[in-house]
């Protein structure tokens, strides 16, 4: 189903798909809610995913610490149906616009996964760097979602 | 500057910055357009990087094709001047909200790096993934712009 990569000019400037994945056969993934234009998570596909969320119109990606295929949603209700698929110049990298309703994409129970902005400007190196928060309520609570799967954020 | 990551509690619901970095020293980052809310570009920023994008409120990235930093814009003049930039739940990856004015980000020539759409439903596994193309014309020409300077696609 993808084109071999062969030459640049057809990765950039041709109309077929042949999509680079990483050594780990990884390719990662923007996700952005349809409605509002925020970002929503950066994930990450394998072949089979990519090619189930082309199928299936429904967000699947590779879980790098499950190390398995991850239907998003399965187990929290919040499915993303996808409403459309670019891949960049050089084909190594994907944006997908998704439509959530009124639900949540973060696993810490957040709308976004970006919940929080860095301030801009000089840094004194000794000086830790405090972010502001710009979500102010959780969408649900994990605890009860999740109910004691294993926390997915790694140190 | 960065605080040490020490568990996840901190990382997901603190406010201090500790930003994870891959194998290579790289975290993955998400370039939006702050007029247009389309995705720019999907780059890799390593800690100095990160760090000056931050103190001079312009982007820089890692190219990992030539292997060093890179002051976006510097080549071309299409800076991105920084608006906000958010980092995720893990802290494995960052938002990046940029005014690039009338300008470009893409080598190719085109506003985005994404200008290119992948139809949605069943695959033939035979047949080829033909893409459309959302984006009519070019805004620069590269050859004049970057004038043989090598192609960082890569096969």
């Amino acid at each position: 189903m993808f084109k071999k990569r062969e030459n640049v000019v057809e990765i950039e400037e041709g109309n077929l798909l042949s999509p680079k994945f990483d050594n780990e056969g990884l390719i990662p993934v923007i996700t952005m809610c349809s409605q509002t234009k925020e970002i929503l998570m950066h994930g990450y596909m394998n072949v089979e995913a990519f090619k189930k969320t082309i199928e299936t119109k429904e967000a699947h990606y590779y879980s790098r610490s499950r190390k398995t295929i991850w239907h998003k949603g399965k187990t929290s209700g919040f499915i993303q149906k996808v409403i459309e698929i670019k891949i960049d110049d050089d084909q190594d990298s994907v944006w997908l616009t998704v439509d959530i309703g009124d639900g949540a994409s973060c696993h810490v129970g957040y709308r976004s996964c970006f919940y929080r902005s860095i301030p801009l400007g000089p840094i004194d190196n000794g000086r830790e760097v405090k972010m502001k928060f710009t979500e102010k309520e959780k969408k649900f609570d994990p605890e009860k979602v999740y109910k004691g799967q294993p926390n997915p954020t790694k140190i």
